[in-house]
């Protein structure tokens, strides 16, 4: 079951739409097409995708590149307050990422049942042995951004 | 119980007392002590130290800039054949990381208990539903790399 521990916004549904743009650059490169955007407020922080061919980079996920993005523009490695939109579940890097930046809320698209570890695989966003959690609010636009994806790798197979 | 899948060598342990030396240069720039060397045989590919507060980078952990520093020398996001050896047990963040960078032997020095999440609070690297599996070896150096941060935080507080 995904967590529903807090409410979405119609702000965090703006996000989310955002973030599938973003999605669609990376398709448009060859990329895994994931989107993600870092807010505080309705003030938007960073917008990244994926870019981990590009970039020849392990670590180049739209939410590694957005919470770096963020933390330059807060000058503080701590995001709190701060939520992330992304059209994808975290992976276990991506989630550790979230805990690790102190962000506030991660507003998530489509599960991720092989790598997700947010809901499916893991739970490492709420984790209470960890010294901190991140509210989850799973499924907004979840069939839009898991349509971007399956388009991309019906063209690609 | 630590993992106890490989058998540590003498190369392993001279990565270590490198990623030792990274650990102490750390502590010098008042940055939480942890360091990582990344390599490939007997050649090193990327050392670096945490830099988070330096940075103000949420992600700037050892193993996440030698890992992106290795890539970008060997011009791919795979560390196929890879060795990596850190001072510290990986957090959920760093363990996914050497997952999608699909790195072949972790190598590290003392356990964490606060975010440790290759044996301690989760087993990422070894989760058999992921795409990837990292070889661990657990505990070499342990008492140097424990005392390193025992050290840093007895000033500090």
């Amino acid at each position: 079951m995904p967590h529903m521990t807090a409410a979405t916004t119609e702000l965090d549904r703006a996000m989310m739409r955002l973030a599938l743009e973003l999605a669609h650059k990376a398709a448009a490169l060859g990329e895994v097409p994931v989107g993600a955007v870092v807010y505080n407020g309705d003030v938007v922080l960073a917008e990244a995708y994926n870019r981990r061919e590009i970039d020849s980079d392990p670590t180049a996920h739209a939410e590694m590149i957005a919470l770096r993005a963020a933390a330059a523009t807060m000058g503080s490695w701590r995001l709190e307050g701060c939520s992330i939109a992304v059209t994808l579940e975290p992976c276990p890097m991506c989630a550790g990422a979230l805990v690790n930046a102190r962000v506030k809320r991660l507003v998530y698209g489509a599960a991720d049942p092989k790598m997700g570890s947010v809901d499916t695989l893991h739970r490492l966003c709420t984790d209470a042995r960890f010294n901190h959690r991140v509210e989850v609010i799973a499924g907004v636009l979840a069939e839009e951004s898991a349509e971007v994806l399956r388009a991309f790798f019906r063209v690609r197979r």
